[in-house]
């Protein structure tokens, strides 16, 4: 297998000013090649730290990808260091200055000397063209042994990427390697599921896959990867069957999909259609549908009815059902669901009414207490949550409880059975 | 100086399927208390590489910090890595796992033997406790070398920080270091304002602070910084004072406040209420204010008009407006703005309209388009703005305008006079 590591230079990364998104590009871009990437360092723009991750890595690895440092200031030293390490020289490289000298006209700018020197590049690296700069990508080959050196602006990285180093790579290692997919889960959290599927854990295991639970708030991706590439993707998909059959509950996805892309395509194949009456949330749950785009097949709008007025004014809850249970109560939310069906004039409703926090808890209804209804075509249903003391982090997994319930609502998975509590805070 | 590294641990973070976030955090926190990032690696679950990172950056650093591999399934192997490293065994901590049983018991959920084993910890290792999850940090110290070990949840690994790490770290090494103030401007694009403060930026340089701009789309922050500590906060803010004098329209807060909380602070105060009448952010407007805890303060609710017919049902926009000026108008969403004043009776609406992409554009409305609208007590104004083509970023770029525009009319900036073409796609 090819073994990559990924060098990022720039005291931005090291301080946390810039976040990292080049090395997760690049990582995704060579493990979907099968590459398998060993490690990624982020060092300052220094001789010396260059030099000794160079050196390691490009003793250990096979593919070196190194980005940053190639700017026309000169605090930027790459260029020189890797000739340092290759043992070569510059020399000017008349097609690249005259592409400079266009890039500059063309943009009505002047030249500065320092963008003249960005025309000097090593002797025996061969040069890799960047579109959208003046810093030129750099390949140095040495016996089997590749690093690739290129600019740290992320456009100027991703065009050199897609257009010379990937082919180059993929046609050099003939690669295909490490082959995953991923399956989306949403409403129980990782040591839930690890152990309701420890026996298929362990068959996966047998047939050489492996498995990796990557949790986040209120969703569990489940990743299996194969050695063996794409070849195994009949077994990965049969082993994903057996966990969709078992709990059609949780799981809703695959690869990174949205659940509320999931509903939406649910609605556009059934051609019905949806709209929020939302408390807590205050509109977040909409928000969450319309972000992707084509929303307009299915949703048609809301009403974010956070004061208790607008909840009678706008859906017809009654001031007695306030009054007598609350806001954030199973009774009111089933109002508030079947008043939206009626005033919005659609199919599904989503309800919901919470104690988003950090105020405004008792002891009967604590912070994070969170009520969804369900209004469908002949019905309503309702079930209480109960989430972290974290405003934000409530919010974020109401929003992914409150579009399961719908997708099990549309798909008629539980309508009556849905559990009274399958929300863990492990994962939140 | 204090020297540190950061290694984070997991594979989802070298494939790319996670963006390496925690780092960065980690990053900032440690530079702002003036210890010098030296390193970040991200290495893979296997007991030779965290090894062998640990063994060369606790030899070469005075502080390491780990994160990743402590949850509770089989593929985390970090806490045994460490323990035999650190020539050390694993001992059940009751106060931990009295811990842990109760946070199983509050949330109404059984506890597996999984967590069990979280409660056992390296017998001298400092723990440090994690309210937020099941995983402990570890603090591991040897003569003045330390390592702290925590989970990779991001929101657990920042509470042990902040409440456990940072402190401790501060203590230890008695540090001030660097010392920043930020603030925070909407509306123009980094080289318009580098251009417009270019005087201003002179003269800061003279008194020794430094600054630097972070842009994001729809915002941008200046950071000024001084080596001398909290001592230059008078002159820091002076020159604040001066920006927030010449740029009333731009500068809205301080040390990354959103610009919902300012907007919120302002109603407040003045006890005045708004809603929101959305069509193209579908909800995300609203969503954006009720982020903050103590919303229902001065926000009573929106109206999310998608469709054509509910913005005519719902705030009565007039059929023939739709017709002749099509719904993303300055028509439109003044009517939308005034209805929405009506139905929700409050004293400020956010009314807004446009083409968030990637489809629906056309030559005279390309993507990107939007129209806002404020209606304030006496009066509506509308502003036409071009954002790009990303859908979700110009959905995150109506959220902020349109939030600027309300806190430029609640204070009477500009309230006719707000300028035709106030965004900038550079920093988009």
């Amino acid at each position: 297998m090819v073994e990559a590591a990924i060098i990022t230079i720039g005291d931005e990364l090291l301080i946390g000013q810039t976040i990292n998104s080049n090395a997760a590009w690049i990582g995704k871009e060579l493990s979907s090649l099968g590459i398998e990437i060993k490690k990624s360092l982020t060092i300052k723009d220094e001789r010396e730290d260059i030099l000794s991750a160079v050196d390691e890595y490009f003793k250990n690895y096979d593919l070196i990808i190194v980005t940053g440092g190639l700017g026309p200031t000169r605090d930027d030293i790459t260029k020189e260091t890797l000739c340092e390490y290759f043992d070569t020289s510059l020399e000017l490289n008349n097609e690249v200055l005259s592409r400079i000298t266009a890039f500059f006209r063309e943009r009505g700018k002047e030249m500065l000397d320092s963008n003249t020197k960005q025309a000097e590049l090593p002797k025996d690296a061969i040069v890799l063209e960047n579109k959208n700069g003046t810093a030129s990508g750099m390949w140095f080959q040495r016996d089997q042994k590749i690093l690739v050196s290129m600019p740290g602006v992320p456009y100027e990285m991703k065009s050199i990427m897609l257009s010379e180093v990937l082919p180059r790579v993929s046609a050099i290692y003939n690669v295909e390697g490490n082959y995953y997919q991923t399956l989306m889960t949403q409403g129980e959290g990782e040591s839930f599921l690890a152990q309701e599927i420890k026996d298929w854990e362990d068959r996966i295991q047998k047939d050489g896959l492996s498995l990796a639970y990557l949790p986040s708030p209120g969703v569990v991706k489940l990743r299996l990867s194969s050695k063996r590439g794409s070849q195994d993707d009949p077994i990965i998909e049969s082993y994903f069957d057996e966990l969709r059959t078992r709990f059609p509950k949780y799981v809703y996805g695959m690869n990174g999909e949205h659940i509320h892309e999931v509903v939406g395509n649910l609605l556009r194949e059934r051609n019905q259609t949806m709209g929020t009456v939302e408390s807590c949330t205050g509109g977040g749950i909409s928000g969450a549908f319309v972000e992707f785009p084509g929303a307009s097949d299915f949703f048609q709008g809301g009403l974010v009815t956070y004061s208790n007025e607008l909840k009678v004014k706008m859906v017809n809850v009654k001031e007695d059902t306030l009054l007598s249970h609350g806001a954030v109560s199973e009774q009111t939310v089933k109002e508030m669901a079947m008043g939206g069906q009626k005033v919005l004039g659609v199919d599904y409703v989503i309800a919901i009414s919470g104690i988003a926090g950090p105020n405004g808890g008792s002891a009967e209804k604590p912070v994070g207490t969170v009520w969804i209804a369900v209004a469908y075509p002949g019905g309503v249903i309702a079930k209480k949550f109960l989430f972290g003391s974290h405003r934000k982090r409530n919010l974020e997994k109401a929003k992914l409880y409150a579009s399961n319930m719908l997708r099990r609502t549309i798909l008629k998975i539980d309508e009556l059975d849905l559990p009274e509590d399958d929300n863990e805070n492990s994962f939140v």
